[in-house]
């Protein structure tokens, strides 16, 4: 018999800056052509993205010495599908890119999912740039590397941890955003503060006014501090080890509301009635003082979040918070505010208080 | 405008160990248990492995407290496709695999490179043991971490470097492969010592009938330098920067030629034929002396290999090796032997000897 060792310890570099500014979208050209030198641009968007936010890039690129290509693909979560992932990976072969090259993601969650999981598997492994164009994206899923695509029924099932090159941020995007998708981010905006930063959670309730007309320097520091706590978080934990876990706040409920609405509602919708329902429980259990819980719920409220009683039974969110979890014990674990900027983890909620909690909840009680 | 780093420098440990034995099979359930507990293997397997290896590895899974599933595939080269990979990735999910569980690769080169693939993008990553049955995929694929599909007409353009828990060989395995795949094999080990060990190419000249017979003693210790000298080069360039490159060695030509044979012939045959024309060229520039060249020649004529003549017009040899790298300025790349166990890499050398050597290889003058 013989053993060999394979040593593969080292340092890795994997760093990378997330830039937040109101126009940024005109000097896109130019802040691209720096990163990759002589390399190509596989511009991968949705047909809405492709009409805001491509001409003007096209209009620069030549100046900025950037070649690209554009690759669109139809909006909505339906695309993140292996199907269309293969389309994209035979346009970037028949446009014969190679690991030179690199790919932009300029879109939304959807797009810069796809994107970077294409950009992480053709020819094992192209640079990507995220351009995030909505607040969901901008403050949540641009950052950190996840990308992924959907099994049917499975969200998320198919991906890898490849972490952009770059994060681009233009917060004048939002202007073209619909004001649900806009709530829709600003659930996920509260979560973060609610996690980690008890002065932004001040700033989130005296800024209302501010964020709701995206004043600009609201927008800007509202989407860099959020960058700047997941970026934390990220460090901590690149790939979900435990740390990381602390985004799921609003998450475990939230999703299970998110799969009993049949995705009627937005994400940021059911994460706020996640949030309530979760900081309800935290508070039963004597984590989380009342006083906060008051806060919490007057944020919500006053951003417009997850305000209309839900038609749907406890027991069946309850089911499918379990999940595949139902195996290993049934247990459900949580993660709960103990205070305005500060969680814990706890498995051990008792389902009649989670039933309990949820009633109240959906019922708007 | 607001500018956030996210730190991600770190030290990784991607290290493994390859265990190489005559017997390794009895029991590989009870390697398997130590490796994750708890968790399930997936056992990716073709036809073929499965009726060879499957029943031995089921009976004893019980005993070492191992739960396995058996994710078989068709055979050949055509099941690296991303159907066969989207198909995998259901089964995981209908089986509930979660980044608990690991996948076991049972089988030559295409189980490897697609189970591999598919482990590393199922939920993010799962585990994979890589337990290689061909000569072919023991001395090279196995070890390394690449893994991939192919896209029509472009091999392995779909893929990662996801590095195995552990490589486990059992040469014992080569009892029940055809001959034609063993002379495959043996051209890439030929490949290892020429480029980088001179000691084992003394070895293998005299080795040839012990080797020839499956001799276990010179199998394990053919199979565990092979793994050896890849292991050092893949410390040394793990995502192929550039010392990987050496690796490519009749490669240049031997690629061209499994093209144009439609691959009608093994990989091992092409790079054999690659190999006689590669050194030629070296010789012909004043790098590898005539009696080195002499003995490679001597070498592959007692393993058997390249020995007939090919129908192939030099030109569209020459066509094929340039590739897309055409558009880069015309060069061809070759690692080119300077002695047995050493080699430089040249991009300079002139297309109408490339041409002149081809004839007369490909002519066996």
């Amino acid at each position: 018999m013989r053993r060999i060792r394979v040593s593969l310890r080292k340092e890795v570099d994997a760093s990378y800056d997330i830039v937040v500014e109101a126009g940024l979208m005109d000097r896109l050209a130019k802040e691209l052509s720096g990163l990759v030198s002589g390399g190509r641009c596989a511009v991968v968007c949705d047909f809405t993205t492709r009409e805001l936010f491509v001409p003007a890039l096209l209009d620069r690129a030549e100046d900025a010495g950037l070649s690209c290509d554009v690759l669109d693909v139809p909006p909505g979560e339906a695309s993140k599908s292996l199907a269309v992932f293969e389309g994209l990976l035979g346009r970037l072969r028949d446009l014969r890119y190679t690991r030179k090259d690199f790919v932009l993601a300029l879109g939304g969650g959807m797009v810069g999912d796809l994107a970077g999981f294409t950009a992480g598997c053709y020819m094992r492994g192209l640079p990507v740039v995220q351009a995030p164009t909505t607040l969901l994206s901008q403050v949540d899923s641009s950052v950190g590397g996840k990308v992924a695509v959907n099994l049917p029924g499975a969200k998320n099932y198919v991906g890898l941890f490849h972490q952009p090159k770059k994060v681009l941020i233009d917060v004048r995007t939002l202007q073209s955003l619909p004001r649900r998708e806009l709530l829709s981010g600003l659930a996920e905006v509260i979560k973060h503060a609610v996690i980690a930063d008890a002065g932004f959670f001040e700033f989130l309730e005296q800024g209302r006014e501010a964020l709701l007309t995206l004043d600009e320097e609201a927008v800007v520091r509202t989407v860099a501090t959020c960058c700047a706590i997941k970026a934390g978080i990220v460090e901590r934990d690149e790939r979900e080890a435990g740390p990381r876990m602390v985004l799921n706040y609003g998450h475990t409920i939230g999703h299970a509301i998110e799969d009993a609405a049949g995705y009627a509602l937005t994400h940021g919708e059911c994460v706020a009635y996640g949030m309530r329902a979760e900081a309800r429980i935290a508070n039963a259990l004597g984590l989380f003082p009342e006083s906060d819980l008051a806060r919490q719920e007057r944020l919500l409220d006053g951003y417009g979040l997850a305000l209309d009683p839900l038609d749907m039974d406890p027991e069946r969110l309850i089911d499918l918070a379990h999940g595949d979890k139902k195996n290993a014990g049934g247990r459900i674990t949580f993660i709960l505010p103990t205070a305005i900027g500060q969680t814990t983890r706890r498995d051990d909620v008792p389902l009649d208080l989670v039933r309990e909690v949820l009633e109240a909840t959906l019922a708007r009680a």
